[in-house]
């Protein structure tokens, strides 16, 4: 289609691959394909072992795999004689990063989103948005806002007054930046006074976020999305919280108010945090866990409340086998009153 | 309001109900209303025990129920000689699905949307929309979409380029369908590489996907929307789903990356499943459950991580009992050490 | 930066103060801040004891604190004799409200979305607004809608038709209200009929509603919002949900159909409640709980599913320990078989 071709070899080269099995690599490559769709001519990747199986019958002509995969006996498909044959292997230091690589050469981002700022986007006179930033249909940007280059901001999302918008940052659909915390003060009838929020929303450079996320402003101060982090879709961050540099949220987690995430922290999704506490740097987080207190040392965790994921394994297999020690527990007393 | 009328008898032919109780027919009903809040002329419906309690108080005229229900035994409200009567017990196979008929059949479906699509919507040159399908304001529409016939796209829809939608399809206001997948992978100095998603969305027909939600396009290949799936508000698919035909999701659910739903699932609210799973046909997934492991088979399941819902349940009665096993446990102990 | 100036004791006075520690009150105050950001000439606030410790190395000239507010010892920085001195405490009954109130003082709300009915926003003929209710871009307001006095509609949000809206509403960026509840009954083949929803919601005066959230209309009757209802971002109100007075509830928690809920209720993050059942007047909800049964009484509940919490508490410490609980039932085994 987009009519790029290259040779095995000069993929592997491309991508610094430390070596091809089954292959003199002269075959050309067209396309990339999923490991089950794959047709001749296509590349194909290989970096999570629920995919392993399909290597056997691909007809991708190459399929990218870490330097360290071992190919899989083969199963009951037959004799060592059947004629059979695997693809090319191109082993390369990081599979899946090799595979984006790839998926650049073949497809080069085209840009579909136009460029300029779309006609209906709402833009008010005192915001400030870098020429080479795309605004697209019907998003709405409030006073004072800047933004800075190479950013997409797609239809419909609302950048609130204020908000400043680092380079190469983008933002989703239906994406809500800086809307005002939830910050309510109880009163003496039952009622709720409306705690201002004069405080704004900071995204720094690379920050790429989903879509019908909501990023809402600080009540004094920032909410601060640092340098490289990347949020999946319908993701809330309330007023005050602050996440570290090329840290990573799965879709649908939320992260209360005034929390501090720190650096390459990796969250799943559905994951809930509450507010005013911090994580370490390198903090891994298994989907759904509940964090209800800081976390200080890097690590995973699990659960909610969230544990160490050791110690959460491990009391998840005890709660499997409660209803046998319960009959344990039985026997014993059984035993003793005899 | 709309001056529909039809006898009780008439009805009960129309809904092919198996019996009436209580009457003879002949009374008149002119509209729906909940079985608390019906007054004379107005149909109701029990579907769900909870509501049992208000058929000796209600004023409905007509009463839709199964033909299994058994009419509950007057309660503290006085002699068998009280002259409180009952409504007409319209006996159908499928109380639940005759309401829904019964409620077409007094409101039709007056097309509130308008028809056509709205100057405001913005839709790119080459996407082709069937004519008799609504595109309702604000929508954005990217290029080579394909939209088929009776379609309604409500406010804010954003649908990005490649997509293919069916017939008969309906999306609610928000929703963005085919943004990109999140898919980075990490690179040495911590930072991420966007792997490029070229793939997209398809839906078939007969599937109607509610407010706020987000289905992401495909990295390579297609997310599928299998025909007649229903989805709830603010739900996440992710790239390189697939979801089987019938299955239906409720609320503020997840599915995470290539994981494939079998056919007449049904997904309860707020449930996370993994990404690169499977699960059977006519599986029932009980709300907040996080599954983690492909489901083989059809049945109920339920929890974090989710467990056949016997044996859940079993194990949440032993749960709920373990402060009292572990008193138990130190009795053993003293006694043994007596 | 406004301008707006007044001393220590005049702000105390303001607030009603119990009284001011540390200070004679004639220092003046120019802006808020927090307390770990404060320089010279701000106030600040404590209402949260994580922030206590900030209280030594503030630069803050004033701290609002509650009147029981102790003061922390002093810790590892040194000798009492040391030239360190605490800013001004101006206490009060209740800090955070205090807070609040201070905030508008120095910024009092200025109304940054312009007002009015913005050219962009799609509003049918039939819909009533009221005259100082402000419409911001790209809304969608549907056939007989009527909308009360001093709202603000921000962008985006989607009102269906029908709909009833009070004064002082508030209503985030990107939010629907009145899509149609997911209501479908399976027919014999295993796919849906559509339940028509033929109600409406509608929302009291002085609610405010955050982003993204979806409040569905009922399918007969009305999904009702009562006075003062506070909603974060993200959340999903299903069909014929009902709110009690002045309840509040946190991001992306989910209410499903036909579930009522008392006054004053408040509820955490990420809860999810099944439906057709009611809580009583000023419950609490922790964070993530799973509701799957009416609560009938006042207090905390806690857990999926959700138990009283200090039930839930009892329990989750003996899970904790179930490690060494299997450990002890084992040895008392081993014990009886010598």
């Amino acid at each position: 289609m987009l009519g790029k071709k290259m040779t095995i070899a000069e993929l592997a080269t491309t991508l610094g691959a430390v070596g091809i099995d089954f292959s003199e690599g002269v075959e050309e490559i067209t396309h990339v394909a999923t490991i089950q769709e794959a047709g001749p001519g296509s590349v194909s990747f290989i970096a999570n072992s629920h995919y392993e199986k399909f290597l056997e019958t691909t007809k991708a002509s190459a399929v990218i795999v870490s330097e360290k995969f071992v190919v899989p006996t083969r199963g009951s498909s037959g004799s060592q004689a059947e004629s059979l044959s695997y693809p090319a292997l191109i082993r390369v230091h990081d599979a899946y990063a090799s595979f984006a690589k790839t998926l650049e050469i073949f497809n080069p981002r085209k840009n579909v989103f136009g460029s300029g700022i779309h006609p209906t986007a709402v833009i008010s006179a005192t915001a400030v948005i870098a020429g080479n930033t795309t605004v697209m249909a019907h998003a709405f940007i409030g006073e004072n806002v800047t933004i800075g280059e190479q950013c997409i901001i797609h239809p419909n999302v609302v950048i609130y007054d204020g908000a400043v918008i680092g380079n190469r940052v983008v933002i989703g659909a239906g994406t809500a930046i800086g809307y005002d915390g939830f910050g309510f003060a109880r009163v003496e009838d039952g009622s709720y006074l409306k705690v201002p929020q004069i405080g704004n929303v900071i995204i720094e450079d690379d920050v790429e976020i989903g879509a019908n996320c909501t990023i809402d402003r600080a009540t004094v101060s920032h909410t601060i999305i640092r340098k490289g982090v990347k949020l999946d879709n319908l993701i809330h961050i309330a007023h005050n919280v602050d996440i570290g540099e090329n840290t990573v949220i799965a879709a649908q987690t939320g992260i209360s108010g005034s929390t501090k995430i720190g650096k390459n922290n990796m969250i799943a999704g559905q994951v809930g945090m509450i507010g005013h506490i911090e994580t370490a740097d390198n903090v891994i987080i298994i989907a759904q866990s509940g964090v209800s207190k800081s976390i200080t040392k890097s690590g995973t965790y699990f659960g909610s409340p969230a544990k160490e994921h050791r110690t959460a394994l491990k009391i998840e297999g005890v709660i499997r086998s409660l209803p046998e020690l319960v009959e344990r527990v039985a026997k014993l007393e059984q035993q003793h009153e005899k």
